[in-house]
This record gives structure tokens, sequence and C-alpha cells, in this order.
């Protein structure tokens, strides 16, 4: 567990989508130290629940009675905001590539960026067939069934070495697509990365209300 | 999906642990339709978290900047309480049997209390080895490794029928002991009670931000 901010490093994480799942993704790995690009197609952090439900309560969110999706899409991006993320915002992902042992993505702006690792934290839109956006091009290795993308158990990286999928775009036994469900998977892959990234065999887990390293980082 | 709230019928769970975990999946349970039992040593709701840690501020829930414990699990208590649920605090669970088709617990205050489900949501001490609690007794049928229950994926059922299992008690590939798994593993377990119950193969999620029937619910 790193001490410092990971604010003032290069992202050693991609994650496609700024929606509540991605930015529950780059918040956890935040924790671990590891920095985040996040890439959306809609102009601010929130994603299609900002955009279409912004005004809609949610009910099913563990400490609220209730909360309205834009709200929580807000409190989100202010959460992950003490970690710097970098935000690539109304542009597309066309294509995502192996690259010198990491992956990249291309935009529709023509920018390529690179990064150790990837999140796909899309939603199933740009993952599926009757989509009406551009379908995403993911590596051959990547599995899929029925538009959903396959994921190993336990942390959620795809057949890609070092690419990551949760939310709504991933399917296992029992996936619900629920935000509890996309913060629980987010939170095993963030782990996943956080043990490859030290060649660690296996990782202490700390707690943000009892760890000193972890008060710290926050109460900072 | 039934319109009404649960808190008119008897209880068909019982959940052993009034923890954050266990608060929330009665909570999970009440979306479904089913009233929830919850049994805990503690002689309020929040467990061991309100108990001991309530004071301490948790960092790494979805939403919530900071959130003392307590707090927290004064929300989830305050969440439940529209599906009115029933409480046995200040009582110990010492055996869990089956029966008829169910599973009853056995209290240390001599209650035997019964229901079609059970939830174990205790946290690892009453199911560990080295614990100063009585240790519960659990039906031959519950697989356990080094004291965790072991649960299929994907309804976190234990080896036994209708005894299910969430949190810090269980295991599985890559589980943390963190609350947003707990939560996670409530919505699945309550979702697969759902199916059980209604003799349903396969069950449509509603959302509770759109969902017509689940927003009279939480607006009544």
């Amino acid at each position: 567990m790193e001490s410092t901010s990971p604010g003032d490093r290069e992202p050693e994480a991609i994650i496609i989508g700024a929606g509540p799942a991605g930015l529950w993704a780059a918040f956890q790995l935040g924790i671990h130290g590891v920095r985040s690009h996040l890439i959306d197609s809609q102009p601010r952090p929130g994603g299609q629940c900002a955009a279409l439900y912004a005004d809609k309560p949610v009910y099913d969110m563990p400490g609220f009675d209730a909360i309205d999706a834009g709200v929580l899409s807000d409190n989100l991006a202010h959460q992950l905001a003490r970690f710097r993320p970098v935000y690539s915002l109304g542009d597309t992902v066309l294509a995502i590539d192996r690259h010198q042992g990491g992956l990249s993505a291309t935009l529709a702006s023509g920018q390529v960026v690179s990064a150790p690792f990837m999140v796909l934290a899309t939603g199933l839109g740009p993952l599926g067939s009757d989509s009406k956006q551009p379908k995403i091009r993911l590596p051959d290795s990547v599995a899929t069934d029925a538009g959903h993308v396959l994921v190993t158990a336990g942390d959620f990286e795809t057949g890609c070495a070092n690419l990551f999928a949760i939310g709504d775009a991933i399917s296992y036994p029992g996936k619900l697509c629920l935000l509890v469900s996309a913060c629980h998977e987010a939170a095993l892959m963030a782990f996943a990365i956080r043990r490859r990234r030290a060649g660690e065999k296996r990782a202490v887990l700390e707690y943000s209300s009892t760890s000193t390293t972890l008060r710290a980082m926050f109460s900072s």
C-alpha cells in the first residue's frame, strides 16, 4: 500500500466509461495508488446515469433512503477527485489493442492513449450488437457471449491480459446489473491490478476505518 | 414483484446478524416482498460496526466522501424500517437445524424461531474456531473451509437448501471482506430467494429508478 496520492503520477489504468461504475473503479484503483484516465462519450462524468436519469431517485444504494441519480454521479466524481484522475470527455473509443505489454485505445478524435491496465466500464451499449453507437473493436482474445464480456471469477479480467471489465457489460453466473454489484466488481478488479502491478502473490486488505495508511490518505 | 409492503406478513427469512450486511440483506429481501426476522447478540442494530467503530469514518462507501460507521449503520436500519422487520436483539444463536423444508434457529434464551429461508450474516466471529463467543452449530450439509462457509457462486446458498450466507463469514475466489461486496452478495441472494419462493425459473430485474411498481413501493 502506497501512502502518497497517485495524483502526481502518469495514469496506469485507462477506464472506458465514466458512469458510476467507471468513477467507482477509478476510486478503488486510487486507493491502491493507481491513477486512472477515464474516457466517455458524454461531455461530463456520470455517463447515461447522469445524462438520462439525473432527476430520478434511486432507492437501493446503501445508506441513502433515496438519492437522485445525478447527485449520486456527482458524489462519486467528487469522491474520486482526490486521486486527480485524467478525463477525456466527449470522445468515443473505436478500438482497443494490445500495446507493449499493456493496452491502447484509439479514439474517434484520432488520439491514441495507452497504459499498462485497462478497464471496460461501458455498460452494454458500445459492446452490444444492436447499439446505435459505434461498437468498440476488442482484442481477439476477449471472449463474449450475446454481447457480454466474459471475465474470470474473482478478478474480472477478460481473456486479454491486463484488460478488465466490470458492470453491465459483463456476464457471470447470477450477474445482476446493479450498481452495488459494479462497485463490488470494481473493488476486486482494483485489488487484482494492485497485486499484478506489485508482483504480489498475496496482498493484505486494509480498511479505511482502521488502517493508519488509509486514514492518512483520506485525511490529507 | 409484489406491490405491497411485506410488513404485514409473517417473516419468511431469518437473518443471523444485524450488522450492516444483515440490515442490507433484509432490505434487499424487502424489495422482493420478503419480510425478515433479524437476530443479533448486540442490544441494537449495527453489529460490531456500530458497537466497536461507531465514531470511525469509512471512506469507501459509494457516494459518501466519509461516513462514520455508526451513522452508516443507523442509515441502513432506517432504510430497512419501511419493510417492518422483526428484531430479536441481545440474544445469541446456538444452533441452526433443518425444519419442515425450512430452517430453525435455537437461541440462548430458549426461543426457537423458524422460517422457510435463513441467511447467515454473522461476520466470522460466531462461525470461526477461535471465537470467544459460542460457535453456532450448523447443519452437517454446510461445507466450510478454515471456518468460512462455502457458497454457490451466483446465489450464495450454502450446502444446506434454503440456508444462504453473505459477508465476512463466507469464502469464494477473490473474496474481499468489504461492505460493498456484502451488499452485492445480499442482492444476488435476495434475487435467488425471490425466484425460489415464486417457483420462477427466470425473474426479471426491475430498477428502483424506473419501475412503476418499485417507485410506488418507495414513495408510499
